[in-house]
């Protein structure tokens, strides 16, 4: 027996509809790519979203055709994005920072139509179009003033483009299952690979992103999305700020310390979100010059993890709570934030920020486990690690165009390709990506964990370590090491002074001096290359 | 084009079983109604459910039957809720307060197969079973030690029920849309009539509920859920606490103001949420002993309005802001919570208690519209008032066992029989209900607005409005008038007092007095009986 309760399908428009109505004259202020800040609200932003729609609709763009972005986080592109699913067509947003290879490679595997650039990706555009032969139109996020000399083909002004429409537009009706937007994985190794987000995952990621154990947002916030809207959904951002009518404040292309201060304390900003990189540039900034954070009460780090340093300085001296988040392109993308529960409220010190190291706990719509190589479940002690699953309305279940690749497991979990613990309290700590881990006897070993361990030693520079080739053990950790200018001949004294700070069968059998570790794109340490150039490395003894 | 996210039913167990894992030891505190305080915590209560689930199974109870309750707030009566909906039956609320005849009506329009009960209604069902044919069993909430001798059939102990299993079961599985609830709408006139919500719109009304904008919980609350379990759904409580993973404190049976006080202080209640009724005993309580209200920051109002005194003397004394919740069991039933936005929210005396007395603003997830008799939308200027409907994924869309009666407008609003205003900023003001505003001459007059006028005379105990025909206007306003002892002896006076306070047009054209006005049960002016007793009444000069 069916319940007798409203068809009401979880549809992108209802968002930025209930912003309009509820929260219209809320601003959404931007650093315009042209240069000044730029001033509107949620009521003008639904109206030229539906202007967006009715002229894509216009144009021939049907329900299901992706339309890429190249954008900064702007007023317009936040129009773009519910114009594009307010007719049941797709955003594609596509990673300008990215080689021009692989936006090739994306905007053909994705077969965009129509591509929204801003004025800065302009000739990047330009110079790889004829490689584009599916993209019929670029739309150039601009108004006519701005309007730059191009050779890309159809470039059309957005402000004439949708001006020419009236706006007089209803929303399609569809299934709430229909795709919304696209994003790609930039994975490391292979093709990148799209996720292809429902509305329904889209409206339920941003329900869960607002609730006090997640986000926590109140239309009194202020939030700043550093975190780029072309990076995993934009942490959820352009759907959840709007959904709690919060003030949304849009930097554009300047995440320099000094732009970005500017408009937190300019707006009284009191949320931002980014990758530690931005943060690193706002902290010198503020060190600089002795400003302070103005409303500012809490920052979400992902992307990578947060160095305890920041944490402190982030409280210590501006009185910002920093929280860890954790996720992947795959979970739209948010799977844990590190709020306090009543458990650990209390917590100061060290022991606070040992805390707020963890990734966070998941939140309702977000299931979690870790298991071993076999699939078995194991245990929720903040002590063993394993491969970490997930599963959730909000979880990829395939990749685009790979809807006959199974990517779940039994039980309909993703197999995230991190590993880590979870403590009692629900708090995931990730120790290492899986293809890292060094798995020796049965046992595993966090390349993490020794990594941080080395890099204390005050000879080192960096360090890594991977897994070598082991007769008994299988693999045995390696540790690679960078030495500050001049010091450290010997480097098996690092291995001395790990020891006793760690399990004794976890210390590295060897370690060995190089000149570089190398360094993905994003700056992460490229083992796939560090396992290469040491492919030839013997353990002694062997 | 479909997502390719992954499908995760929004199903009401995956709440309990987020409470159980991620806050498992959060503590669900009840009054019992045996007496004593009684201790659990979220992985004991989800546990217990899955019992419940396991021996409904096994008992023959089937997807889609009925199981009702006749309880308090207690734990047990949590488990049951989410123990009957594990196996896809329906957890039917009765209302113990309603006449046995009522009770009778709508235990065998539901057709519910089981009853389970608290020890308090036991008697009650005793002297109706005769007439309850389809019960076979029942099911008393109650341990070994305290079970009565009872002439109910199939008679049994709840805790010997569900310990006679091993609770090794798993939920079943089914489409989110299921039936999950039923709760029958008290109807002035004619039959009661059910609502049937299903796992979908439970569990996506009780993730909007958690929302800053609505109740806002958070792990670190702990919520006090006066309002009864049997009265609409208990306003989300029992699913949107365990949901955001806060303390749960279930007053049982005992409503008093000093039983609920002792809750409050003892268990650190930093949220309640209840009818203005038990408020006025907390109050008295509070004035009579010099107590406060410990850690309660906030309380929830609904049900009827709160009054202004009552919401300034939580405020001013006892520092609790009090918010108005509006909805209705077709609801789910939550439609509006009087939050603060940044438009209001640096209102103080006078102008923030005006706010405070309207109903609050809609979340996203209840669409609201005023719209005229035609159905043509109305102004949100906060003076046009109008038929209030509403829309969302947690309003019924037909009544049980009425599923081929159309109850929705073209647009799918269901018409609430309320009358409000919508200001600018979106918070809704109920005026009156539909059936009791004044319709004169194609402008409508609220009969609630002139009844407050009226009680402002110094004479007048109580007053009432209704409409009388009138043969140029339609209807015209009629003030009937309770006076204080000795007082009033010409009516017409109270007319003279309301003068140059209203608009002309608005002014009753005639008063009377009358020794009592008629209440229904629930206290309210039973406007149906008062215009039925002044039928034969003529306006002067007709």
């Amino acid at each position: 027996m069916l319940g007798l309760m409203q068809d009401w399908p979880l549809l992108m428009h209802r968002i930025i509809d209930h912003a309009a109505l509820y929260h219209g004259r809320r601003e959404v202020v931007s650093r315009s790519v042209e240069g000044p800040i730029h001033r509107t609200n949620y009521a003008q932003v639904a109206a030229r979203a539906r202007k967006v729609a009715q002229r894509l609709a216009r144009d021939g763009v049907k329900q299901g055709d992706r339309v890429a972005t190249l954008a900064w986080n702007t007023w317009r592109h936040l129009e773009a994005w519910y114009g594009i699913t307010g007719i049941g067509a797709v955003y594609h947003t596509v990673n300008p920072r990215l080689f021009p290879d692989q936006i090739v490679w994306i905007v053909n595997d994705a077969e965009d139509r129509v591509i929204m650039v801003d004025l800065t990706f302009v000739p990047l555009l330009e110079q790889i179009q004829d490689r584009l032969p599916g993209v019929e139109r670029f739309v150039i996020l601009t108004d006519a003033a701005h309007m730059p000399q191009t050779t890309l083909r159809n470039a059309t002004c957005y402000e004439e483009w949708i001006g020419a429409v009236d706006g007089d537009f209803a929303w399609a009706a569809f299934d709430e299952n229909t795709a919304a937007g696209l994003c790609y994985t930039s994975g490391t190794t292979g093709s990148p690979k799209g996720v292809l987000y429902s509305h329904r995952s889209n409206v339920l990621h941003a329900m869960i992103a607002c609730t006090s154990g997640m986000l926590g947002l109140a239309s009194s916030d202020v939030v700043l999305p550093v975190v780029p809207m072309f990076h995993a959904n934009a942490w959820s951002l352009g759907h959840s700020v709007p959904m709690a009518g919060a003030k949304l404040v849009l930097p554009g292309a300047k995440l320099d310390g000094a732009s970005v201060h500017e408009l937190i304390v300019g707006e009284g900003v009191t949320f931002s979100a980014g990758v530690p990189t931005v943060w690193f540039g706002l902290l010198a900034h503020l060190e600089a010059t002795g400003a302070d954070l103005g409303h500012m009460t809490r920052t979400v780090i992902g992307g990578s993890a947060c160095p305890r340093a920041m944490s402190k300085a982030f409280k210590e001296r501006y009185d910002v709570q920093v929280m860890h988040a954790w996720g992947m392109t795959e979970m739209s993308p948010l799977g844990t934030v590190c709020t306090l529960k009543p458990e650990v409220a209390g917590l100061e010190g060290d022991a606070y920020f040992d805390l707020m190291m963890k990734q966070g706990h998941s939140p309702f719509g977000v299931d979690m486990k870790i298991t071993d190589d076999d699939g078995t479940e194991l245990a929720r002690d903040g002590k063993v690690f394993g491969r970490l699953k997930v599963r959730g309305p909000a979880v990829a279940r395939r990749y685009f165009r790979h809807e006959n690749e199974e990517i779940l497991d039994a039980d309909g979990y993703f197999d995230t390709g991190d590993v880590g613990t979870i403590d009692p309290n629900g708090y995931l700590q990730i120790t290492d990506r899986a293809k890292d881990v060094i798995k020796s006897g049965g046992e595993w070993i966090s390349s993490i964990d020794l990594e941080n361990l080395a890099v204390a030693h005050p000879d080192v520079a960096e360090a890594a370590v991977i897994g070598v080739a082991h007769p008994k053990w299988d693999e045995r950790p390696l540790l690679v090491i960078v030495p500050k200018k001049g010091a450290l001949s010997d480097p098996s004294a690092v291995i001395d002074f790990m020891q006793g700070k760690i399990a004794k069968w976890w210390l590295p059998d060897a370690a060995v001096i190089v000149d570089e570790i190398p360094h993905t794109a994003t700056g992460k340490i490229d083992k796939v290359t560090l396992r290469k150039r040491l492919a030839d490395y013997r353990l002694p003894g062997f």
